[in-house]
Formats: C-alpha cells, structure tokens, sequence
C-alpha cells in the first residue's frame, strides 16, 4: 500500500478530519487504540478510501514516504505515548503532525526531541469543532516552512474557505501554530462571555424571554455582530426540549479545558494587560461554584432590579454597540499579546495571515476580522489595533454606549465582569496621567524600590521618613 | 567561635536582618560575595555583635551547631548558588533558612534536594521592607515543624509584635512559607491599587488637592480603614520636592517584581476567581505603556469629566466605604485562595495564624486582619469571609457605596480596575442564576462537551442542528 496520510485517533475529531482527508481525494490509513472504533469508522464509511489498521507497524507501512501522521489524541501525555509508540518504525524525514490543543511549550519540546532522530514535528491548532473537522477547520500549522511546504495540498485541500481563499497559512517555528490555536481559545472565551453577559442583560434588564432575545441576535448577525457564536446562539435560545426552552434546563457551571486559562498565564508573563479574556476565564471559575453562589444569593444583599428602561430599541442598539466595542476591545488585547509573544519568542508571527485564516472554519470566525485583515495590509507591525483608523472610529462611536450600559448594569446589581473590564481597559489605555505615581511612591517607601521623573532622566530613591 | 546566627548577602534586607538579630543578643557571623559591603556593616555597627568572613569556610566554622544559616540574597539562581557553595561544608542537621522572596515551587525543590543530603531547609516569607527587617518584620516559616523550633526562638525575638503576640508562626511544609508571603504580596498589590484609585478619584473627581487628599486619609486611617498602606500615602502626599509636591514629579509608570504576577498565575492554576489582585496587576502592565497611552490619550475619546458632586462630604464617605469593602473582598478572594493552596497542596495551613502575623511588621498590616483572626478563631475552615458575620455586615451595608462609587466613575471615563472587579465578583458571587447556561449550551453546540441539567442529574449533549 502507498497511502497518502495516516490518522491516530478515531475520537470524533479524528474521524471526522480522516473523512474530510478523504472526502478530497485521498488514501488515509486508519488506527486507534481500541480496534473497536476503527472498526467503527470503516463500517459506517463504506465508500470512503479509509483503510484500518490495528497494529502501529502495519499502519505505518501502509504509508509513503516521507509518511504523514496526523495525530488525533487528547492532549497531554497521550500525545508523548504515541509518539513514542511511533519512533522505532519511524525513518528519518518522516512528518508527524499534533493536530490536538496541545500546549505549545510542549509542542516546542516535542519539536526539539524528535529533531534529535531527524522526525520533522508539525503543531497545528485546529479549529472548528467536529463539524468544521469534517467539512473545513481554520488550520494553524507551526514548524518547518519546508516541512509544511510538503503537507501544504493536502491541509489546503481539508481546510474552510473563506471568498475563495484557504483557511491554512504557516504560522511560524516550533510551537507558534499550538501558541496562535491557544490564544484563539482566549478570544473565544471572552467572546463567549460578553454574549452570555449580553443574554443576561436582555433576560433581566429588559425580561425579555428567549425567543425575542433570539430575534434581537438573529438581528446582529446581519450587521457587524455577524460571527459564528452570534449564530449559534441565536440556534440555541430557539432549541426545545419538550415543552420548555432548553436554554433555562442547563445548569449554569461553565466548564473550561484549560486552553483560556494558558492564555492568561501566558499573558501576565508577557506582561499583556489581557483583561476581557482573564476575567472571561475568572467568571467560568465563579460559575461552578453553584453551592457557594446559592447561599450567597440568600445572605449578600444587592439592589433589586428596577428597569424602566424607556425607550427599549434605543437601549438594544447601545447595547449592540457595547457588544461591538466590547468585542473589538478584546481582539485588540489578543491580537497585541500575538505580536509580543512574536517579538519576545522570534517567531515573526503574521498577524495579517492569522486574522485571515481565522475568517471562516474556526468558533471564533465574525466578520470583524475582515477588518483586521485590511489593517494588518498597510501595516504588519501596529502595536494596538486600537490605534487602526477602523478600531479607532469604533471606540469614538461607541464608547459611551459601553460606558453607559456598564455604569446601568452594575447599578443594577448584575455583575457583567467582560463589558466592565472592556471599558476598564479602554479608559486605562487612554490615560495619559494614571494614578501609578502613588504605586511607585509607596513601592519607593516601603521598599527603596526606586522611582523615575516627569522632570527629569534618571533613577531616584526619597528617604521619605526624614 | 561559637556565633548563634550566620546571615549571608549584606544587599539592604540582609543587612537590617543581621541588626535585628544583633539587637537581640545573639551573635552573628556575617558574610557576603563582595568584601566590601561586609565591611561596611561592621564599620558602621561597631557596637554590635556582628562579626564579618570573607570565606565561607570560615563564615561556616564560626557558627555553633546545627548551623543555622540565613540566606538573604536575590531570589532565582543566585540562591541555587550559594546553596551549592555552602553544601561540601555542612553537616547533617545544619539548618539554611532562605529569608528572600523566593518563588514557593523552588523551595520546595530545593526542599527536597536538600533533605537528600540531610541538610535542613526552612523557606521563610519576611515582610515588613528595609526598615521591618530592622526594627521587626512578620515572618512566615515554611520546612518541618521541629526545624522550626530549633530557630524559633530567634524568629520570634526579632519579629514584629502585636499587642505582645509574635508575627512569626509555622506556616507548613516545604514551600508554605513562600507561598503565604506569595499571597501576601498579591493582597498588597490589591491594596496599593484600591489607594491608588481612590487617590486618583479624589484628584480627577473631587479636584482635591494632595495636602487635601493627604488629610482625608489621615481621617480614615483613624478608623476600619487603618493600614500601614493608608498612613504612608497619607505621608507620601505631604512629601515636598522644592517647591512642588514630590507626588506630582513621579512618573505614572509602575513596576513589579512578579510576586503579584506568580499569585495571578496560580490563582488560574486552582481555579480561584482571584479578580481584583489580578486587575492589579494588569494595570501596573498598563501604567508601563506610558508612550502607547499617551498618544492613545489624543486619538480615542472619552466623556469630559463633568463632576457636579452636590454633597462632597457623603461622597466621600461613600468613597470610604467603597474602599473598604473593595479591600475587603479582595482579602476574602486571597483567603480563599490559601484555603484552595492548603487543600491542594496538604499543607493543613492555619488561615488564623496566618492572618494574626499579617497584622504587624507587614506591608499589608491593616485593621481588618484583627477581623479576620477573630472569624477564623470560631470556624478555621470557613469557605469565603464574605460568609462569616462580619464580612457579610460590611457587604450589606456597603455595596450600594461600591456600586454607586464604580457606576458614577465609570461614566466620567476615568479607570478604576480594582473597584470594578470588586463589585463585579460581589455581584457574580451572589448570583443564583448566572447566564453560564449559555456557555455550557454553546460549548455543547460547537465542541459535543456535554452539560448538566437543572431538572435531572447526569451528563447530557444536545443535537442541536437537527
């Protein structure tokens, strides 16, 4: 056999991006843990050119060469278990791909490793959940331009697309493809989080029930709002299950993987004010506290909602805005923890390139990276995309919009941790004199830690006692 | 030679530490990497019994056994250093005590490499600054309870006092010490924020001026709010410069040493909502971009600060308050997080202890502390403060100041990260019904990661297309 591509990993992604490899054209070689979902896969694909396999050996020989091994599997340790199942059949030039949410410090290890035996290492983040694997995900390949340049067809042929153009691009080195893949996951957060915090201000603000709420998305998403997260959610406030709304069934504990989390860590090392998203990832934490929220509600006293709002289609579109600008804010913090990491890790990330292939395939694809794309067009190294002609008209329209909506809501007693942390950061970005003199006063008298002047060059220290 | 003490790294901390413990009647052997700066302290301590060596064989020979010995030098590598040049003189049962900021996951390696050569190790927090390690600073132990003991004795003499109780007390094991001064510096960073807004709301808001926002904290400090914290900035303000107020000529952009940052990124580790430390920091990353906000300053807009305060006089104790219960949630949301460390890490830490020692000789030494002792006295394993009777006073009869305070400072379009995420945690932690439901519905939708139900135990997926 001369297979085009092997794929470990028969989970739903795995399966479903072997079907879509093969659905264009190709010869995949099939293999799992368990034999049975092999087996599975084989049997309820009958026409596809997928061939199983049951043993590493028989899977890799089943291959050409150089061979291309897709893995599918959790990340973490499974990752390193079958790559080391892998190694001793392996030649030299052989390509292994993770295309897992793996950590891209693991991935920068991996890639290391197996350079050592002359295995080439391909981190691609991969995003569109199982149904973009099987019909097109947003791709992010990270490791050898060369390496790449050989999985090239068939990663375009699998990918979304997005006006004709494929949603792959090299990304950089070693682990920037994982590093872009987990910094996407932070924006999906804070996404997430302002539409959920959007949801609740219409539900309670307004008492509207789901279905006008759904009507007043389904609305966005024909303007700027349009993203695939705005489309769903509209699906979602619609779902029935029985009589009820399945929306209010679900128990309101949000759950995370971890990838948001790498995200904000990541951040405070690189010294990136990544708000929106840290405080997305702190909400999730704060839900799954159900018990201790629940016996808060009885003991810790907040005001009780008092809506009149006057002019509600007045109060929708601010708070449109508000999502808007929320969302934008977000991006821009993301997209500027893109370029630091590039600069602090040379890895000479294109933003440009990033924004484009995240237009279609992926959770977080919406039609404001379009604008992204043009900005990063006449200029590849902004430094805040707050600063783009585009982010810029935004803000100015609507910021008091945010402002408004965010100073109402808490008045309400309704906590919104995303709006409030956008207009947080978009009020401490634009302030030319902040209130950090006092912080490096005290941290000068309490510590000697120093301080530097408006008035002049240099480092002083006050003894502040005398 | 028979000294009872050998403190090694002469840098300030090191030195005023070797005082301390001079002043104490003990004798102490001194030694540091450049001979100059050993010379110095005993040249301008003649009096004291300090006795400097300019080799660590004989700094190692002068002290009796078990040696104990203080490293007082920059965290990171340059402890590994010296701990590697002391090791081929030590015997088993000596004691090396690292007084410096150390990161808690090194202790606890440096724990365990050492215990393998029998070489005890305590990891100690000290804070208090230059001028606590002199006159009494708070002292956080962590190693094995009957090392402890042996250097007890010492710890409590030239630790702090209050109200004649020691701010020294065995923290736990291996790196509990360092992670409880961790904590502390996360708290401090809060504080210094919560003041520093407050600061920056008088100026902008009230349009005070710095003798005037000296004497309203000068008042405040009279009452729950006093602080070490609150009585420096109320001196830090007065400062004169020539004719100008120093305050005016320091520069607004703050700098850190990572001590904040290592508890935001652990914080994330345990799943802990630790909001407004993290804001904190976030805002010292931001007051360093003093270029990017400056010109950010002259191209995105914001409201004209429009303040029409009518009663200046209960605006500013609403302020008060508003300060108060920010301060206040953010020591639950520190407390909480060294209740999850405790768990996770079987460190069985004494939250009372650890708040009985905080409250003098630390940075963080505050009025509320002496709350806290008292609510841990009755319920050692309480699960939030904001449940304990006190907390919960404060909350009820605070929060509308918060809220008003946050909602009002907003709309002027001045940034106040701390307070915002104090109200918002208030807020989301009283929820009963969050909109995490449509979180867990999304995640569900494009991701198959399952939710749970209101109505039904289990683990549930939904077809949503169909």
């Amino acid at each position: 056999m001369n297979n085009d591509i092997g794929v470990i990993g028969m989970a739903v992604m795995g399966r479903n991006l072997a079907l879509n490899i093969a659905n264009h054209g190709y010869n995949v070689s099939i293999f799992n843990r368990t034999v049975k979902k092999t087996k599975d896969v084989v049997y309820n694909n009958p026409k596809k050119t997928i061939f199983p396999f049951f043993f590493i050996k028989d899977f890799l020989n089943s291959l050409k060469k150089p061979r291309c091994i897709f893995l599918m599997v959790q990340s973490g340790s499974s990752v390193d278990n079958v790559i080391s199942s892998l190694i001793p059949y392996l030649n030299s030039g052989d390509i292994i791909i993770d295309g897992g949410n793996s950590f891209y410090k693991d991935t920068i290890r991996r890639y290391h490793e197996l350079l050592k035996d002359n295995i080439n290492f391909i981190g691609a983040g991969i995003s569109g959940g199982e149904y973009g694997a099987l019909t097109g995900p947003s791709i992010m390949p990270g490791g050898k331009k060369v390496v790449y340049n050989i999985i090239k067809p068939i990663l375009k042929s699998i990918s979304s697309k997005f006006d004709n153009e494929d949603c792959v691009s090299y990304i950089g080195p070693d682990g920037s493809g994982h590093y872009v893949k987990m910094v996407h996951n932070g924006i999906e957060y804070a996404d997430m989080q302002l539409i959920s915090e959007t949801y609740s201000i219409l539900k309670n603000i307004l008492n509207l029930n789901n279905e006008e709420i759904s009507n007043i998305f389904s609305f966005w998403n024909k303007g700027e709002l349009k993203s695939y997260l705005i489309e769903i959610t509209k699906n979602i406030l619609l779902k029935k299950d029985g009589k009820h709304d399945l929306i209010d069934c679900i128990l309101d504990s949000a759950v995370n993987k971890g990838t948001g989390k790498w995200t904000c860590k990541n951040a405070l090392d690189l010294e990136e004010s990544l708000t929106i998203i840290t405080n997305s990832v702190f909400s999730r934490y704060l839900s799954s506290l159900k018990s201790q929220r629940t016996l808060a509600s009885k003991i810790l006293s907040g005001p009780k909602i008092n809506s009149i709002i006057h002019n509600q289609e007045d109060f929708i579109e601010k708070l449109r805005q508000a999502l808007y600008l929320g969302k934008i804010i977000s991006y821009s913090q993301g997209f500027s923890q893109l370029g630091s990491a590039s600069k602090k890790y040379f890895w000479n990330l294109k933003c440009g390139n990033i924004a484009k292939i995240f237009r279609s395939g992926c959770i977080i694809q919406a039609a404001c990276l379009n604008k992204i794309v043009d900005i990063y067009k006449y200029d590849d190294i902004i430094i805040n995309l707050l600063f783009s002609p585009y982010f810029q008209d935004i803000s100015n329209k609507y910021h008091s919009s945010l402002r408004e909506i965010v100073s109402y809501v808490i008045k309400q007693g309704i906590s919104i941790p995303a709006f409030s942390s956008a207009i947080t950061y978009y009020d401490g970005y634009r302030t030319k004199e902040s209130s950090a003199n006092l912080i490096q006063a005290q941290r000068d008298y309490f510590g000697a830690h120093t301080y530097k002047r408006y008035d002049k060059e240099g480092i002083y220290h006050t003894n502040w006692i005398e």
